[in-house]
């Protein structure tokens, strides 16, 4: 939590005058545009709210309160206020809210907002609930100190996002996240304006919502971790008084095993059927065997060439649209390689009775059904990208993800074509890519489409528990978040890290646990010991980035069991971001620019800090068992900051600086769990301090 | 998380030959008898376990699997078993666990275990499912680590409780504790063997259980803060498979004010009522005035008069019957001054009519009634002591707190004249008392007596809501959870606290935000800045200790909104108990009895620590407008150490002694929030240096 003193410019794409800059606002997303103005208006115990908006605005009047709590909460101001009430015409508040009309959160709406804050007062208007919701916790976010107390800064602010579906996909099959989790999860989405929450219910692993039309599904599904539909409810509300819609998923006609554990007569082969992985690769097989079952073995499918699959599905949409409001449904439909339809001489008739060529002609008919039965029920149809083709229905929306496939359109030429696009390729939390990786995503196009929707995070589970899941899912999503919300001009990358690093202070000082729980984690390991210094090391590393770690678990004898173990190793908690790792990037940035002496004594001092840190992990290990694995990146690290400092203090000779850089390459090798995050930096001050 | 040398002394109470002791091990409570031998049992994947027992033992087959995946995610041992099935009949697993009889959580069951450890392997053996549970905290607790990895050490254990009646008394009506805090309450109490947990669920502040007879209970007398009888089902769910009861109080006939929400035709007095503080102190007015309110005033009461009001209790008492299934329901009883009846014509002439001189007497009509209603339904009533008079029925139990009043026989008279006791007297935690208080509670009788069935940590929630929950409840809880479980003979506390704060840390890896959840207030607080001088200074402090800042707020203007305003300040995080204070008093006892030269520099270490520590809390709150309070007290720690380093510097005279002792006392003040921990100490060490 210490104080970085940060050199940035200012930021062409606000309107700031030329003394002032964006560098005391902590508002993230940036919105569209911010004035900012001399003054304050102080938050004493007499600031007081009055509310003024459509009569039973429930969602409004609750989320107004909530912020009242929330400002008591950061300032201890203590109001005199107990409660706002709706329309009780208090004209001499110090906060006067004003919301034309009532909605609940859904896609489509008018979300914009403005607030105006002067010395005298504050005011925030807004065309709709939604839009009012987002304006408070803007407002939230503009509480700032000085040494006399709190204050708002005086700003205009007008406000409105660029993409109108801002989401978070999470998947709760391959490990269940319990409630309580998700309900942090949405508070979070709800500080950076997300809006909706896609819930990936169903997958191979797991089926994890109760239904009473169907019970064999959650009770064989799930190894008794299901949400009851009481929970999912609550869940929903708990998230629309937030600003957010929830949709589900139910993944078909692949990653169904979990459905066939009660439903075997579903599945294009006979069973029985146990919920989990459904590559059944041998021990000990190689990486290429493994990757041969991936894609060329027949893996658990639906059968769709029954009329009885469709009249269960029938009934099952039927049960689960009146569960989820939401208009949108999601069928997964990704990643069927069509082989278990082709070894059945049953569905092979089918195919040929009905002409279909290839398993991707019965995929579309698939899709084209299930497309009949959610219009039937009133949800629009969602998809993953491999549902796609030429003669899908311009009502369903497609979510790109990245899938491998030749000649794939991109978001714009589907879009193009007519149907609606959701974007979450490069949005992919569980790459364990930094947050800079997804706040530039390529993915997004810098035109407007009106078919591209916007976007989700997505967070798959296989490598991540309830232990670790508010580790991976923030603060990056906030990232995601902004991309999503901001202007496309918005995108100083270190702008975004300066305001993500305080957001991510306040989310944990406002409840998460993506912070305190890898402490705990690492506290576990470590035994009861010290963690102090373990806690410095990994400010310079990472989970390794990429898939490598998820496709080494189809391969290791221990994939069967991924789901049982709890993900609490040191590759579970180290983060994918540390302020203390981007500082020194800057520094590095900094430093071989202008060769400024004090720059060069603070990138001495990181190295020093980091290098006597790593070297007291040998001392931690002999008490504690588990960070054997650690200390193996500590040593690495130990020696990178040894060959940073020696380039650093003295120019090297060409030889000498092309073994370091050798040396460095050492230190990233194919199955490593972690990184060394600050491994460029110190390639790129070896290599501007060597000597011609 | 240091790890500090301490010495203490072999103890009496523990077979141990001469050159072993307890010093490894970490259990808590203390078993009955525990025999350390030589020899381990080293814990591998290989480690497998076997479970006999009787059929469908449920709560223990998802126990034994529970223990597996606990001690899998302390070792990272990724065991080969994934799963324990009961009665495998696998002789050769490393872990035998045998249960003769099969029984749910309650009172009264033998609750004894054996456990045998080996170089060759582990036994557990149960006459009951709720003796094994508690085995299998006992061999959690006593997994232990060398440079090799994990083992259990060699001990055989016989152990069973001193008292049967091991229960926590929440209350979450004053603040409502939301569903997972509760659950992550009962894993500690399962660590910590307890087995009753008593929710005190209505108070005048709020009704928090949903009735279906009588919904506006909770629809008016909680404010939306409720749980529904599905939470409350999967809660007492959770409970027995950890081997707990859960059972309810329903708190009349004062603390009632909740119910008149609704319900106003049950008071004494006619409405409206609203959810709130039932004492009307004036704003502004003095201490004595408001003790006058709190003592002599007329506060909501129910009407015990009318035959409906009991009409009323039978049908809700039927309704939550059966939502409780344990065989006990609590009815309050308590602090009724019955003036609001006495104030009441109606309820005044039905007192002449039946001959009672006085509320006592209608009070203890009312117990009748209650404890009839209870019968009916099959339940056994138990009160506050309040509710006890000599012609009490002998089926009531009665929980003694320590009410004030004329003549009240302490526990052992109640039990020795018939009636069962539960002793909560000494164990609220409420009072921020450190654990050593609870430890050696002296309401504890040192003789056995069959009617004194045990005792209940309390926890009134006036001064802590969710976010300071478990830092109040934990680990102090564990202490008397000691006290009740291990023999009287099991009473040092040096070595209670060795294992305590080994114990915290362990509650802490394992999911309790005890410790994590004060950081973050802390980090709130400091507004982004570093803490850890802040966390240092903590250390030497503490809460006021008792009850004096309840009574100020019964006074203060705040009192009013106490429940809706966030408990967030330093008061609210600053824990009972730090280790850091604990180990600086067990250096100055060593020091003043032998004067060593490296004891004094170890207190002349953590004096200059703090000092330094507690200077740099002027530096703090000019970026932070909210820990300005700390600030007095870290001004005082700063003080109270440069006294104490002057002291122990050099040897002062008498009146230099006595002008240090005199400033001493002025850091303690009427109306303070907190304390210096570290005071005594500091006095004491000044008397011992002062010269004659």
């Amino acid at each position: 939590m210490k104080k970085y003193f940060l050199i940035f410019s200012l930021l062409a794409f606000c309107k700031v005058s030329a003394q002032q800059s964006s560098a005391n606002l902590t508002l993230m997303p940036w919105p569209k545009s911010v004035e900012i103005n001399a003054g304050q208006f102080r938050i004493t115990s007499e600031f007081t709210v009055n509310l003024t908006g459509q009569k039973d605005d429930d969602i409004l009047e609750e989320a107004a309160n909530r912020f009242l709590q929330r400002i008591n909460r950061n300032t201890l101001a203590y109001f005199k206020q107990e409660k706002i009430e709706l329309n009780q015409s208090l004209s001499s508040s110090s906060l006067q809210i004003k919301v034309d009309q009532k909605v609940e959160p859904g896609i489509g709406l008018d979300e914009s907002y403005q607030l105006s804050i002067t010395d005298n007062g504050v005011h925030l208007s807004a065309p709709t609930t939604s839009g009012a919701l987002f304006g408070l916790e803007s407002l939230l976010q503009l509480v700032a100190t000085d040494s006399v107390g709190f204050y708002f800064p005086a700003v205009e602010i007008k406000d409105s996002p660029r993409f109108g579906w801002r989401g978070m996909m999470l998947d709760v099959s391959r490990h269940f996240i319990p409630m309580d989790i998700l309900k942090r999860n949405i508070d979070a989405m709800a500080v950076v304006k997300l809006n909706v929450l896609h819930l990936h219910l169903t997958d191979d692993e797991g089926f994890r919502v109760e239904s009473k039309v169907f019970p064999k599904l959650h009770e064989k599904g799930s190894k008794g971790q299901f949400y009851t539909q009481e929970e999912i409810k609550d869940l929903v509300t708990y998230a629309k008084e937030r600003g957010i819609m929830v949709y589900p998923e139910f993944d078909l006609p692949g990653h169904s095993t979990s459905w066939f554990a009660g439903y075997p007569e579903l599945a294009s082969a006979p069973g029985p059927y146990e919920p989990g992985h459904r590559y059944k690769v041998k021990e000990g097989a190689s990486m290429q065997e493994a990757m041969q079952v991936i894609m060329k073995s027949a893996l658990p499918t639906l059968d769709p060439s029954k009329e009885s699959t469709f009249k269960f599905l029938d009934q099952f949409i039927e049960e689960m649209s009146s569960l989820f409001p939401s208009p949108y449904m999601h069928i997964g439909a990704d990643e069927n390689n069509g082989l278990a339809w082709l070894e059945n001489p049953k569905i092979a008739a089918f195919m040929k009775q009905k002409g279909f060529e290839n398993a991707e002609e019965l995929q579309a008919y698939f899709v084209e059904r299930m497309h009949e039965i959610l219009s039937k029920h009133h949800k629009t149809t969602i998809g993953w990208e491999e549902l796609y083709n030429a003669d899908l229905s311009k009502e369903v929306i497609v979510q790109q993800w990245g899938a491998i496939g030749a000649n794939r359109p991109n978001a714009m030429e589907i879009a193009q074509k007519g149907n609606k696009v959701l974007i979450s390729k490069g949005f992919y939390l569980d790459y364990f890519l930094e947050a800079k990786a997804h706040y530039n995503n390529p993915n997004i196009p810098k035109e407007v489409h009106p078919n591209i929707l916007g976007g989700e995070a997505a967070l798959w589970s296989e490598l991540v528990d309830e232990n670790g899941f508010e580790t991976r899912a923030w603060p990056r999503t906030a990232a995601v978040a902004e991309r999503l919300w901001s202007p496309e001009s918005v995108n100083d990358v270190d702008e975004m890290y300066r305001r993500l690093f305080i957001l991510e202070d306040k989310l944990e000082e406002n409840g998460l646990n993506h912070k305190l729980n890898s402490e705990r984690m690492l506290s576990a390991l470590a035994n009861g010991q010290d963690i102090s210094a373990a806690l410095k090391v990994l400010t310079a590393l990472a989970p390794a980035r990429g898939y490598g770690r998820l496709l080494s678990q189809f391969v290791a004898a221990e994939s069967k069991k991924y789901q049982s173990v709890p993900l609490v190793a040191i590759e579970d908690l180290v983060a994918c971001d540390y302020k203390e790792a981007w500082v020194f990037k800057t520094n590095v940035e900094e430093y071989l620019q202008n060769r400024d002496d004090l720059v060069k004594v603070r990138l001495l001092n990181q190295l020093e800090e980091w290098n006597l840190a790593s070297s007291k992990i040998t001392q931690l290990i002999t008490k504690a068992p588990n960070p054997k694995e650690f200390a193996i990146y500590a040593d690495r690290l130990s020696k990178v900051t040894e060959i940073g400092l020696k380039s650093l203090k003295s120019n090297s000779s060409r030889e000498q600086s092309e073994e370091w850089l050798k040396e460095l390459k050492t230190f990233k090798q194919r199955g490593d769990k972690l990184e060394i995050q600050i491994l460029p930096q110190i390639e790129a001050l070896i290599s501007a301090g060597m000597k011609n």
